[in-house]
Parts: C-alpha cells; structure tokens; sequence
C-alpha cells in the first residue's frame, strides 16, 4: 500500500481528494486528508474505505513530523507561506511533496538533498501555476521541434464567475481565498515588452491593463502578474521579445479597482482601530481629502477621468454610499474592504464559477518571412458553489501528475514544474479525456 | 561603579557617547561601547580611562547575554527592529533599558515584568520622538495647569541640511539612516483633522502636505507621520479636535520625491536583477508607461501637473536623464534609488545639518470666548559632518535622561517615555543650558 497525505481540506481541495479517492482502490492507496476543521476533512473523505479524515494543526511539531513520517507522499493545499515546515520535514523524513504553489526562495534550498535522497517536490502543479506552464510548454516545445523561433508569448489566466451566475456589475464572486484577491498585485510586476524591460508599480497596475476578447465570454482586463521575467528562463524562451504573464477579470473590473488602490483601501500593513464605530461611508470620507459636495461626488472627482456610469454602478452595488455599519472590531483598511466584498461576491447555492485561460503566440518558422500567431483558449465553467471549476482546475492537474508519479510514468526528482513532456503530456491529455482542452486557433 | 553597555556606535551615537563619557569620572560610571565594528566603537570611546570598546554581533546570543549580564544599564542605539532580543535579555536578566526608538508590540510585553522587578524600560526618548514628546508635553501641562481645553495640536519635526550647507536643489543631505528616508511612509498615515479621523495612503502622502513657515529658514512642506492618533491617549489630549504628527523637508522636495513614488522607483519588495546592465534612466524607462518622446518629456507628461522647473531641476540634478550607470548587481527600486541618493545627497566634510521642530496649538483659556495660539520653534545647526544636529538632539536627551536616572533624579519602572514633568523638565533645562531652546510666540 502506498500511504498518501492530503494537508489541507478547504474549497480548492475537493476534486483533488475526489479524484484521488476514485482511483484509491485500483492503486492500493491508503489515503489520509488532514484539516484544522476535522469536520471539513470528513466531509471530504465521505467514509470512503481507503480514506481517513483526522484533525490537524500544522504548528504542532511533533504531530506533523509524526503524521509525514507515517506517509510516503505529501500533497500540501495549505497557503503557500505555509509549506515551510511541512517541505523541511518531508526531506528531512525522506518523503515526496506535491503542491500547487509557486516554487519559494525556501523551497530551492532543499533541492540539491531531494536531489540526493531520491525525492520528488512537485511545485506549481495546479491551475495558475501548473496547467497554464503545462499547456505553454506543449505549444513551445512544438514550436520549437519544428525550428521556430518565439517572440510573443502572452498567457492570461483568471478565476471569474460563468455568465448565468453573474449577479452582480463586479463580474466577480470569490471561488478561493479572498485575503489573495484583496492583496494582489502590491508590489512590483515585471515583464518584458518588444525587449524593453516593463516595470508596473502597484498604484498603477490596474490601470496598465490589456484586453483579451473571447467570442463566448466577452472582454476581459488583464493587469500584470508579479513575475514574468523569471519564465524566460524557465520556459526556454530566451532572445524572446515579449513575455508576459496576466491575470483576468470581466471587462471594466480593473478600473474600479482601481478606485480602493488610490483611496488606499487595498493596504494591510496600518490597523484601523475602532473600526465598528464606522460605516463604510466614514471609512471611505477618512481617506478622501478635505473638500466640498456629496460623499459620491467627492470620490467622483477625487478619482478623476476614470470614473464612469460602469465604475459608480459597482460603488453603489457594494453600498459604499449608505450607512452600512463595517462589522470588524479593528483591522487593517484591506481587511475591512475583505469582510464587505466576502459578503457582497459570495457564490450562492447553484452558482457556476469560470476559468478562462489564454495562450497568445508570435513566432516565425525556419524559411518563412512572416509572423505566425496562434492563440490557444480554455474555458471550464463549474457544477455548482462547491464543484467550483477552480477546485477541478487546481485539483486534477495535481492529481493526475501525483498518480502518474506513483504508478511509475514519472521519473524525477528535485524540484519541479510541469514543464517537461514526461509531466505535462499524460496531464494534458487526460484533462482532455475529462473535457479540459484548449482550443487553437493559428494564423 | 555603575556599569553603563553602549550598543550601536554609529553617527547618531557620537554626542550620547561623548556626554555619558565626560560625566563618567564624576558619578563613576563604566562605560563599554559595542559595535560590530570595533573601529567605529574605539574611535568613540577614544581611549577614555572609564571607556571601553568591544567588537560585538548582537545576533551573538550568548555574547549578548553575557554582555549585559556584566551590565547594569543598557542603551541601545541600534535599527529599531533590533531591539527585541536586547529587550528580553535585559528584562530576564535585571537590567535597565534606555533607546530613542518608538515603543514597539513587542516591548508592550515586557512591561509588566520589567515593572515587577523594578526594572526601567525608557523609549522614544531621542529627537522624534523624544525631544518633541518633551517639549509638547511642558506646554501641554502648562495650558492644562491653567483649566485651559486644546483643541488643535501639530508638531513638526525634519532633519535637513543648514542653509550655508545646501548645494543641492532638494535642500537634503543624510544625517541618519539613508533606508529610513527611502522607505518613509509606506502604509497609511492616520490622524485628526476637526474631529474627522483622517486617513492617507503612500500613493497621496507626498502631495497632502501642510506648509510650515519659519523667518530664518524659509518654508518647509510637511508630510503626515504614519500613527498621529496614538498620541492621543499618549499626550492626554482626549476631545481633541486636530491631532497631526508631521515630518519636514525644504519646500518642494515631496512634489519631487513623488515623482519616484508615483513611478515605483520606493518599492522594496520586489527585485530587480542584473540590474548593473542598466543605467538609471533605463531604469525609469523600464517603470514609464509606453510613449513617444525624449525620456525626460515622457516623464514630464507622466506626472502631470505637479512637474515644474524646480521639480525638473532636482530630477537632472541625481542625473536621472544622463547614461549614469546602476552600480549594485541587483535590489529593489528602493535599494537602487538609495545607492544613487547616498552619493548625491552625501554630507561632506565641514557640511552643517539641520534640526527644525514645531508645535502649534490653539486652546481656549477658562472664562475666555477667543483661541488663543501658540508656535513653539526650534533650530538647531550641526558643527560638522560628524558632529551633526542629528546626533546632538538625539544623543542628548537620551543621555540625559539616563544620568538623570542614575543620579536617582528619576524614580520610574516599566515603559516610560519622556512625557512626565519628572523626565522632561530636567531635560529641557539642561538642554537650554547647552543652547538648545524653543522659541514661544503666543497670540
């Protein structure tokens, strides 16, 4: 029996432990699902014959290393600053780790014993990281199989809500963690553009954005992900032109983001005392400056040019501009903005979310003048509030490569990404089976 | 024998050092100065008969430890955030504690212990904050004293550059820790302004400054410190109207610093690689969106309104326009942005700094229906590169305080900052003695 270690049993982890289960018996898995909510990991394991539910904290030392020692291999769906601990015990016990999360500074410090001991740490292994590096490579390598040479590549990618779900002028409903969407993008995004390097600071992120079309779905913003320098290398693009890596939200959000960027209702590092003596309303007049006019039209003129009827219909829907009391003792104005928005972009019962992911490609092939361009294109929309498309897109791409891994079609260690054939091909093509595919359209 | 321990002995430390020294054969006092640099430490003591200097690594644990077991008072004048390991181990180990740093989260802690074992824990007692806490709270007591209300308080302090001393258009040359000055109000500033709490992110503090005018030195902007409402309670000023906290810099240098605060050039969290492959104004090319022009017209266009001449004239001052080349290999846009301030706002040799503080109150006298207001000003001007105003008013209070504290002039435990009459009142006579007084206007 092969002893498999789920950490982690919220939202995005449900199709990864589903999947996981199904195939428990066919491989003789025994399979454990570990949560601080003992209850959510029941739930999850449904009394399945191979699956154990058990409650867990991950700062008890002593109860992690034992559990990890017990286990040959550890999927760790806890947030990214969590995998610490859990990457150096794994190494230290001789035990493999899989996650979804991006590869950290922490993380690189343990290759070269994984290496040694014979150790898999799979990384970036779900949606956004993990299927976007997967379904670039399968097109770069083609590409470059065939002699080209790339010099555009564009990938976008976000988590929205599907058309007949979105109830509200936002186009946004939280399918996982909001503390992430609350936050994102603060700090510096990098890419490169026509060989310039680009560098977006975060009081301007939202406003540099792209549109990316879909006939299905309509227009999206893109705002710039943190880091899209680092993937020319990893990806083997480099002498390429334009890289950049995105993230997408319906048309119009980014603008009106933007609004909490300038207002300062984004930032997480000063603490609001008090806070539950004011509504909304004060909240938003303590960061405008002195002047005269309604509240509304103080902010109006406040944000300037890109205002608009779109922009002042999302305000209006999150009662921004009524007496709606902020229910948090104290905290910081990021986390009194997360606590109206969990209310306000909550998905209901029989809501769908979306995920939509593009590739866009230039490249030229040996012999040939002209510029290709190929433009490759998922969308996944979800069962309901708990079968989100993000928890299939996260989950499978991770539990697809774990069975692989297990069952022998995988032969590596060390820190790695699905980046390489042996990893991305028998992922891809079993997503296809189960109706995950891009659509290409050349040109 | 009293046995004083010196932690730090960098440029702010030099006129604590020199006072503690000159009084240590009258009250036979000890002193040992520590620094990592043992150079910097000798130099200080200067082979005085009650001095010694030591090469020490605070993240030494058991050098620490022993260090200060062998101590009775320790001053710590190292980066704030270094302070907490030297707190624990005074506090376990007996030992008093005096810094000029803000009284952090975790020093609270430390409280109730240090006042069990009758320990002082002395904070904030430098410039700012120190000498400002001193100064407020005299006049505060003293309109107190008379039943009179305040109803608006602001206090302002800068460290800048002596008018005979400025060569440079930004009126600024560093006289303390050049990262302090880059980073400066990240996070968002809170204070009172008529009864309204008031908030101001980073991405307006520049531009939502005050003027504050002075006959001999001309005008200065102010910018809002980061925690005004704290002070509050601190101060005693319950039912306050305007409550504000501000740094100051020579008129027109926070439109020019925004520049680099609207372009992204004050980012610490993110890095920027093999940037010695730039020049700076590849650099600012990298963070300005894409436009036709000459770099410097694009820049002008990007900010907007606030570019004038004398905005334009700092920019070509640092060589922003030129091909001067990023020397570090890599570092954030803050590290990048400090390495080329360091040299171009360098204090050289016989160069005077300047400390400039002002209070400003309205109060209302019991029985009278008008304000009254009152500007209390003060001036300092260093001697010389080394012997700066910085250090002087930083050193001094601190160094009195602590005399006044071994001479039994004192009688406190726990936390204390120097805003009771017992603390501030022998420190500002003595102050006055050495030349540094506040001017009083009353109208």
């Amino acid at each position: 029996m092969t002893r498999i270690l789920i950490i982690g049993a919220g939202r995005s982890a449900i199709s990864l432990i589903d999947y996981l289960l199904a195939h428990a018996l066919e491989h003789q898995w025994k399979i454990t699902v570990a949560d601080v909510d003992v209850k959510l990991a029941e739930e999850k394991v449904a009394k399945h014959p191979n699956g154990t539910a058990i409650g867990f904290d991950i700062r008890n030392a002593d109860h992690r290393r034992e559990l990890i020692g017990a286990h040959d291999l550890v999927i760790s769906m806890l947030p990214a600053f969590m995998h610490g601990d859990v990457a150096r015990d794994c190494v230290e016990l001789g035990k493999h780790l899989a996650t979804a999360s991006y590869v950290s500074e922490d993380l690189k410090k343990l290759d070269a014993e994984a290496k040694r001991k014979n150790l898999l740490l799979l990384n970036e292994c779900g949606l956004d990281p993990g299927l976007d590096h997967a379904s670039a490579m399968k097109i770069i390598d083609e590409i470059k199989n065939k002699g080209g040479i790339i010099t555009v590549f564009k990938s976008y990618c976000g988590g929205l809500v599907a058309p007949q779900s979105n109830t509200n002028p936002w186009g946004y409903k939280f399918s996982w963690n909001p503390r992430n969407v609350i936050l994102a993008g603060q700090g510096t995004a990098q890419w490169l553009d026509e060989g310039q390097f680009k560098f977006i600071p975060y009081n301007r992120l939202f406003l540099q954005t792209d549109v990316v079309a879909s006939e299905k779905y309509g227009k999206f913003d893109a705002y710039a992900n943190r880091d899209s320098i680092s993937y020319i290398d990893i990806y083997g693009l480099n002498g390429i032109k334009t890289m950049l890596r995105g993230t997408l939200r319906q048309h119009g959000y980014c603008k009106a983001w933007d609004v909490f960027v300038k207002l300062g209702l984004t930032d997480d590092s000063s603490v609001v005392t008090n806070a539950n003596k004011l509504t909304y309303s004060e909240l938003i007049l303590s960061f405008l400056p002195t002047a005269a006019g309604s509240l509304k039209d103080r902010l109006k003129n406040f944000v300037g040019a890109t205002w608009d009827a779109e922009v002042e219909d999302m305000m209006d829907y999150l009662e921004l501009f009524s007496n709606k009391a902020i229910t948090l003792a104290e905290g910081s104005p990021a986390k009194l903005l997360q606590s109206l928005l969990e209310e306000k972009w909550k998905l209901m019962p029989g809501d769908k979310d979306l995920i939509v992911m593009e590739h866009q490609f230039e490249y030229v092939l040996p012999g040939e003048a002209r510029t290709r361009k190929l433009n490759s294109f998922l969308a996944v929309e979800g069962k309901d509030e708990n079968h989100t498309a993000m928890a299939l897109t996260v989950g499978l791409p991770l539990a697809i490569t774990v069975k692989n891994f297990l069952t022998g079609k995988i032969n590596l260690n060390g820190i790695q990404r699905p980046i390489i054939p042996q990893i991305y091909e028998p992922m891809l093509s079993e997503l296809k089976e189960q109706g995950i595919s891009f659509t290409e359209r050349w040109t």
